[in-house]
């Protein structure tokens, strides 16, 4: 018999598709990979090409040569440059698209994903995530910044070259406002970090954690909203990542590495994106709120039910799933 | 300057990337598409074949050959069988897996997609769908019935041959519940329906109408969620699907097959997903829900930036895909 589980943080419904359920050996991508040599003369992310992106708004270098570049995107979704507008006209609500888009180049070398990083580089981004993030929150023209990567092709990039990217949007979703008032009447309801309380739970259960380091905890979500769908929550509570503490980093630089192996070396290099789910600086001291990194996977498709529904389904058991990524060792670096 | 926009209906903001965007004949798929034979031994939705599904609930014939089945789904996401149950146990909530999953097979012929469809045929189909989400609605487990359709891979099909689903799901997602709410309210400010206006305002505004029928308008949304995304509204007010009249569904064939024809030849065949978002025929006598199609080509990707921000970034801008797609006369059949 199928189950739908609740996904309590995202509100979200899913449908753990028993029958349908594939194995996890299933979901092994099947995209044929190039082996990628490490540098490519027309790739404006190399090492040497840098005349090809906008001017630098942050550099990390060591020994004259840079490990990390942040520069705004040359295909920017929004304008660095201008005021923040608002013309509400009857049902039309339009506002200037004013707002930060940046690329962070995680490293020089082309065929370097983040699996093959050493953990000391891994440490170096997420730091520099944390400083920029930071400073585009200071543009009183944002609202709401977001920090995302993009791997592969079928997860929304054309660009091979390891790499993220940071947005700063003139106006926060309503989908991030119904989580966390989720989250707060959570709170409200039960005196507790809803967050919190999952870790915990999780803790309990094991079956869905894939891995638990000194400050992180990495687990598929009971109600997963797809396959290998994954989050690594902090055990500390805090709910703005700008407060994560440099013992923490390089913690999360170690999971992140270990997690991301799991991936590569369990699926076969999948494409898939994450993202860090963040409150403000300026609201850092939510009781309520807790942030954390989700990681989905584009092993499987979403389709008219989705769109239609606004339910999942998933075909891959969410236990099943854990424990396989569990048990893949990836190879010593 | 790129903007923002409101999609007041689904409460979702959108990046309208003007800097990024597209002509409307960047859209134009580059799947290549192999022509399809009208008959296939191994697809289990062709003439002669019907063995191969598990037996019909629902049979359209004309002398002696069927022109619409509708099967339950071999590989069903849900069990028509067992009761429905609830278990709440700390923060894992479950119901059980009860439900239907439909197909229905819109044609004997393997390569007759909608925009090849006599209208005749799709009236048929549109009659089948409302005849089977009464009787599903029927069923005490089930509380929300999804009609959609997925066409091409990047639409989340593997199988050619022409079909909807039709899936009743045992609970109502909180998703389908927030926009009600949100309709609710723009009633209760306005004592208007937020549907009704947006017809009026459309209509005012013209330049985002694709097609206007009898009983029908289709338009591309002020703050379309991605690129070509199409609304298909009823001109009357009701709010559920299962009271179109007769004479509206002969004009609703028309009219989608007209805007079917005009994305297959406008977009040369793109993959796409559409689905009927309506109220329970319980509910059908709500003044501020009013059912409508939504359709969704899969001409764009999402990202990690949709997946983190809960907005959308549109490459396409709504008015240039409208007018590409009212230029678009798709040859007299």
């Amino acid at each position: 018999m199928p189950e739908l589980r609740l996904n309590l943080i995202t509100k979200e419904w899913v449908i753990i598709a028993t029958e349908r359920a594939k194995r996890p050996e299933d979901f092994i991508t099947t995209v044929e990979r190039k082996v990628l040599p490490p540098y490519v003369e027309t790739c404006p992310f190399c090492s040497g090409n840098e005349a090809k992106t906008p001017d630098e708004v942050f550099r990390l270098e060591h020994d004259n040569q840079w490990l990390i570049r942040i520069v705004p995107n040359k295909f920017s979704a929004l304008s660095r440059t201008g005021q923040r507008e608002r013309i509400n006209d009857g049902l039309k609500h339009n506002v200037s698209g004013v707002g930060v888009h940046d690329v962070l180049i995680e490293t020089p070398m082309h065929n370097l994903t983040t699996a093959f990083l050493p953990t000391g580089q891994i440490e170096n981004i997420i730091g520099a995530y944390r400083r920029r993030f930071m400073d585009i929150y200071n543009d009183p023209r944002i609202e709401h910044v977001i920090i995302f990567k993009n791997h592969g092709e079928g997860a929304g990039t054309s660009l091979q070259h390891p790499h993220s990217q940071i947005i700063g949007t003139p106006l926060t979703a309503f989908h991030i406002r119904d989580r966390l008032e989720q989250a707060m009447r959570f709170f409200d309801t039960t005196g507790q970090c809803l967050m919190c309380k999952t870790i915990e739970d999780e803790k309990t259960d094991g079956i869905r954690v894939i891995l638990e380091t000194e400050h992180f905890i990495t687990f598929i979500p009971y109600a997963a909203l797809s396959a290998f769908h994954i989050w690594i929550f902090p055990k500390r509570h805090f709910a703005a990542f700008s407060d994560i503490t440099g013992q923490e980093i390089a913690d999360l630089a170690g999971n992140l590495k270990t997690t991301l192996s799991k991936l590569y070396y369990g699926l076969d290099n999948p494409d898939f994106n994450y993202v860090i789910r963040s409150n403000s600086p300026e609201d850092s001291g939510s009781e309520y709120f807790h942030w954390y990194i989700s990681i989905v996977p584009r092993v499987s498709k979403t389709a008219g039910f989705e769109l239609g529904s606004g339910m999942y389904i998933n075909t891959a058991l969410p236990e099943q799933s854990a424990e396989f990524l569990r048990n893949v060792t990836p190879p010593v670096a």
